[in-house]
């Protein structure tokens, strides 16, 4: 076998997972986002964030991914969700037999939830090519990171659905285009959505929030949401 | 073969390759250093800030690594040197023979210089395990990626003998222990040198630049620097 049939072997079995996944979730009506991003972009402070707003009225729960540590999901379980930390043994994304196996030692804590969050390694590149079951990808840009980056990822950037530009606070002490990113984003998912936050300063939350009760809302009415899909 | 099995005699390839040019760059007394970060940690923005001092004395070029666009080499090239852009197709690091390739098709123009700069594809997990024939590693961390990132991606921190944390000039504005952060890598690399630096306000300038031309003498001295190993 090349390198290109082991590669195609191994997306092969992860999509079947995946479809398992798929269907158990379509069972529980569970909606299930994959965050994708570089390190250091704000993942877990906007879940810390947006688990302080919803857990209130709704179930939820974190799969976190890592190459080392437990503190993304210990950072998770201090807002007071049922959370588990993946670590992928240096592998540099999340595949979807993971995710099924960290569901069965959960023993169903983590299954049968309103929202479910999957935060992936710290990586723009390998996380694209692998579905984990989930409802649609998120891909998070922080406006420290500079405006070139959709176009220098196209592929993460184009298979989300929906794009959120984290730590706008920091905008007056950066150069940073928001508009240029807004055109490259427009360019690569013309259906995908865009929402831009800080989980600092709290602007911006009420899209993000609304985004996610919407789509968990069309989810349990069965209405596929445009430009939403994975 | 299995997965494990291709991805060795990928490595051994790889290998193969960095020796060749390690041999051609002892021949030439060209330092070369590969910068490993996540996206817009400021590399390129380093380099050109590095590039506008030391290009006065010292003979220099860059090799850009990215999955798209040719952006990072014209920035470079736009600061008067001679640069080239290699696109990964999809891959998320650099390889040697992707190197050597580049190199070859430059006829010499990045084979004879005094400093030969690799930007990596922007990562901070698949280019820890491809040797580029580089003197050595640098890993940069800006301010604004928090402070957990030496322990969740301790491969790097590990092998990079020097780790350079960027963007000081927005601690004002940022949650970021840089005590932390010096501890960590203190434990990943005891032998490894940290510098701390803004290419914004300056700070930090002169022991980074210090830190390359030190490397560069001792180099043609034929000493090898402590800490300084690939």
């Amino acid at each position: 076998m090349t390198e290109i049939d082991v590669k195609q072997k191994v997306l092969a079995a992860n999509a079947a997972a995946a479809a398992g996944l798929r269907e158990t979730f379509a069972r529980t009506g569970t909606l299930v986002v994959n965050l994708i991003s570089s390190p250091g972009s704000g993942k877990t402070t906007l879940l810390e964030k947006t688990v302080a707003v919803l857990k209130g009225s709704l179930s939820l729960g974190g799969l976190e991914g890592d190459i080392a540590t437990e503190r993304d999901a210990e950072r998770l379980r201090k807002m007071g969700i049922p959370a588990r930390q993946i670590l992928t043994g240096g592998s540099c994304h999340l595949d979807a037999r993971q995710v099924e196996r960290a569901l069965a030692d959960e023993g169903g804590r983590l299954s049968n939830l309103d929202i479910l969050f999957i935060e992936n390694v710290g990586n723009l590149i390998c996380p694209t090519s692998y579905d984990l079951g989930e409802d649609f990808k998120i891909v998070l840009l922080s406006v420290t990171e500079g405006e070139d980056k959709p176009f220098k990822y196209p592929a993460i950037f184009s298979k989300a659905a929906v794009t959120v530009v984290t730590k706008i606070d920091l905008l007056p002490y950066v150069p940073f285009d928001l508009a240029a990113v807004r055109e490259q984003v427009a360019t690569l998912a013309p259906d995908g959505r865009l929402v831009e936050v800080s989980a600092t300063s709290g602007a911006g939350m009420d899209a993000w929030l609304s985004l996610l009760t919407d789509a968990l809302a069309k989810k349990r009415a069965g209405v596929p949401a445009a430009g939403v899909a994975s």
